[in-house]
């Protein structure tokens, strides 16, 4: 009930704090005799390494994935897949100073009301890092998917403020900043510079994108399939916003203009963004979250330390400018938990 | 597992389609000794019957609750509340001919193809009056709330692209658009009756605002406060997009922008949306959702039959212009059922 | 998480008392397109009326069950079934001068102490009538189970020290005591009349048999399926110990003789009841479950008030004298919803 | 869903194959600041080692436990606490010949049937190793218990046929055996020694003693606490029984003789076993677990292997003569679990 975990059937429940000994995930009612490798998981979690984009944390996360139990011969067996990711290069020094300090849009203040006590080296469960084990458990999911030809892509629809006016998806990999727009891109990279340089950081928007999902998927009334990949997504330390489809954008349309007409060929557009009812139509399934900034700046900032002293803080060191694209990988896992998840209950309707 | 409960601890399951029986929630895990009368759940109903706002439905939903179990001599008992909304009034004719059409923007489609079977009179289960329970249920979460002293307003901050540009909670009331903004109030009823006239609908975005949530409510990782809010809101049928504090506003932002400043006195602004790390600040928590316009228009539309024959679709009968504001009450209803939810996880660390 | 509800995948939430307005249950999770009619539930509510076996309780139960949702054209649509059997003839007047007494062998004092309140009238929640809930539900699950061929027997194998010396299934609807013996039967009918004179009650054991179970239900680790079954059978008020196969025996045999052979043809004894590291083995399934008497007893009993005051007490008017036969169709309802249960959750594995 | 988790607020997962690379438990949802460490949870680790009792398995298992998250500076953090207890002197070879034969009294057939698969070695996640992460997430949740002043003993009641005739809980640590008859504890040796010598094994009864118990634990109607507690003990792969309070005596008993009387004092006697409508009563809770003989035995056995040719096999090396009394701990430790749990459940209702 602590909330580590998520899934009704494909679960996975994920441990672990930035500067502990190890970060892991367990995934439960995995199906058996499902090809796994190491190298499947290493792919994914490499992508959300450090070095992607232009900034780069100081730490050097190798970030090696270790599997525990659940595979035999090279295939799963149903039983429960430990994956663990030890924690190398850990230097908490840095964290000492500000281990009684509140850092301003951080969770150090919550976690110290809620729990009375916390782990500060690094933030320990509350860091970014904590994302390496939902990207694990995210590449085993994926890994059914593809069996299903269900293909998931996130990339960065919007950075600093800088717009994709296109979706190219080839583009994606041909830039470091995973935009999608080739003209877009290098107006990224100059926002990014400029706010590094200033200190500061910078929000975006990632834009997901399934494929082939198969119609059916998706829960009415309280677990539509919108409604769990909206949690999935929120649960994302920097995502303050979560749409599907227009999103949005339905606030100032009206119906004649949002409804989906349906010919033989299927929904002539898609602005349902693949989703009726909270179950999926087969047609693509969009998606797009808002992520703010990264909280950790080296601007002065105003706060208070735990005994309610004013401090002012700049935080030292190399920090990410943005989220993005790190976050991409990670809301792509999200994404593939919850399909899966869904995927495995509508087999249970099967044979009915 | 077919998606009809919400909340770990406070658990609330409804049931009942549209032109059935009746509809109906079960709580489980209320608290005992609270006091609870059907007025106090009849005055929640009531906020989202037919005929508030300008739109009215065609049907006279008078919805009258009665507590069929878990409450004794005026107090809830700790056993399972039963709550049933039998249905009056219902003609069913109008749909015969609708039994074997699509309705664009509907989840016919979706229902047919995944189950295989659909009660397709005035939408079965995937009709908006399947909202009425989960506001049944919500209005016991709303007692609760009351005793912690937890109050919940939902407004329409913006209606066919009327949008308010102050936030007067006095106003709200005063008006049948529940519109914070007496400026912008007179501009929604004419966006709204030029859009009637057409037989088209309105979206438009709800604001929702938490006053005296208590420091802590929320678990990481998974089950942060946020996430549980999206997916609760998310499940809502018109919803299509959910943001909470500056939401999408962050994509555009830098981070020392965004950072709320911490003084002795409590956060100096409030762009987090009352919650951090996943936990609740103690500041208000606001949250915002897209509602898209009702589907069902009298304007012609293109769909197929279950047969896949086109049809062009002319829907008659009066129509609801826009979900707002009878949606209003649905997300306090959510948002109170989540918040109970975790109060009551909390107090599982009480005396840890 | 008031308890209410039980099964992962087929989940049966029920709910209300005793001497309030009804009892019913939910089933959500249930496949669609299974036909279901009032009888298929009425014939299983029939077999637990008062009248069976010698006893019968003072209150004349019709117990008509309604359909309240979840059915449409006599076929289930993968919605919640809501079921509801609305009390009649209630007479709360006998549990006026007891609504302050803690009777012996009852949740009275219990509850109380838990809640700070109770339903005192028949019981309330706590009452042998919250099993008709059970039976309803069971019936959706005994139909489900039809389909696949697999049927569930329970029959008393021993009543008031009177035991069953052989299995004669076709004898179980021969007597009134469901007994499987045609020789022991009379002798159960003997020490009833005998005990009822006293105004004493007597305990038993029912076995059930599941016969036609594929191989593979069941989940390793907590939830095997006899872990599931037996807290489901547990949950019975009236259930003080669970065994399946051999049971208690095992505690004085040896491993040459407790491990069942196998051959090609199958197992060649059946003392692992059909259940092998928590997984149905094909072979039928064999339970036992220890019934307590029915504590309300027309003897005098020493017991306190809610004060604290000694009271001596005896329950009048006419009680059962046993919980067997009318608790062995509860006991199948309970075995049918964790087989449903498990069948659907072996299903997310098929495909995979 | 693959049933590895239990407890719905405490919730335990457990992961590792009896010769993988290591075993472990996740646990979510345990209370912050509880003062923790590794050797709380290898002290319980101890007591299952091989060794206790006379029987040792051929494997020299030292155990170590590693917490690899969720607590920090010695005392619990409220994050997920990760257990590791990695494999060492793993060997193999013995279970290559055994790798397509089905050993009667084991899982191997149904796991093939059920998986398609399965990790042959050392009886994979079906082994009794498994129960290494129970007791390690047991002593957890003991350490939480001892700080509410509730014990629970476990002890061998019956072993081999030989029984103890009194109990005396302060002998329990003085013979090997855990026998609470210092008169019945030699008896146990030479039965044990007789069967030894046969290639034979034993079975018997573990007898669970909880003391101090607060009254109100458990949750009517399924999550009854003897429910929950029956379900846990069930779950560990010997047990095929399990009874509370008189349990199977029941069935020959009168009302009058099982119903406890109350006084002022409180319950004259204790037949309840501490429980009356599947709620503490504050008594001690008694409870009764049958376990069945090691099914791994040196004595000629029919069987078949995965091709399904008739196979004669004799289980080569040492193997312990019964599970008791090795399994007394885990069954300390699913005892554990259970009432932290509904603990944690019933703090929900505080203050509601």
């Amino acid at each position: 009930m602590g909330g580590n975990s998520i899934g009704a059937i494909f679960r996975v429940t994920t441990w672990g704090e930035s500067h502990g000994k190890a970060l892991g995930a367990v995934i439960d009612g995995c199906p058996p005799r499902l090809k796994l490798s190491t190298e499947d998981i290493q792919r994914e979690l490499d992508r959300r390494r450090p070095g992607q984009g232009l900034g780069s944390s100081p730490r050097q996360e190798r970030d090696r994935v270790e599997i525990l139990s659940g595979v035999f011969a090279g295939m799963t067996t149903g039983t429960p897949i430990s994956l663990a990711i030890f924690n190398e290069d850990v230097d908490s020094k840095a964290y000492e100073e500000l281990k009684d300090v509140f850092r301003p849009g951080h969770a150090d203040f919550t976690y110290q009301k809620k729990y009375g006590i916390r782990d500060e080296r690094g933030g320990g469960r509350a860091s970014a890092r904590e994302t390496v084990a939902r990207v694990a458990a995210g590449a085993v999911a994926k890994k059914i998917l593809l069996q299903e030809k269900i293909t998931i892509m996130a990339y960065s629809l919007e950075l600093g403020g800088v717009r994709a006016r296109k979706i190219d998806l080839n583009e994606i990999s041909r830039n470091p900043w995973q935009c999608p727009d080739a003209a877009a891109a290098p107006k990224m990279r100059e926002r990014i510079e400029e706010v590094r340089r200033q200190g500061d950081s910078l929000g975006g928007i990632v834009e997901i994108l399934v494929r082939g999902c198969p119609i059916g998927l998706g829960e009415p009334v309280f677990d539509k399939l919108e409604a769990d990949l909206a949690k999935a997504l929120m649960s994302i330390g920097a995502v303050r916003g979560v749409e599907v489809g227009a999103g949005f954008r339905v606030a100032g349309m009206r119906g004649s203009e949002v409804n989906d007409p349906i010919s033989r060929a299927g929904f002539q557009k898609n602005d349902a963004g693949g989703i009726l009812g909270g179950i999926s139509t087969g047609a693509d399934i969009i998606l797009r979250v808002a992520v703010k900034p990264i909280p950790s700046i080296s601007l002065a900032q105003k706060t208070v330390d735990s005994s309610g002293r004013s401090v002012t803080l700049k935080i030292q060191g190399r920090h990410d400018v943005s989220a993005i694209p790190r976050i991409n990988p990670v809301c792509e896992a999200m994404v593939a938990i919850v399909l899966v998840d869904h995927l495995m209950r509508q087999r249970t309707l099967d044979g009915g």
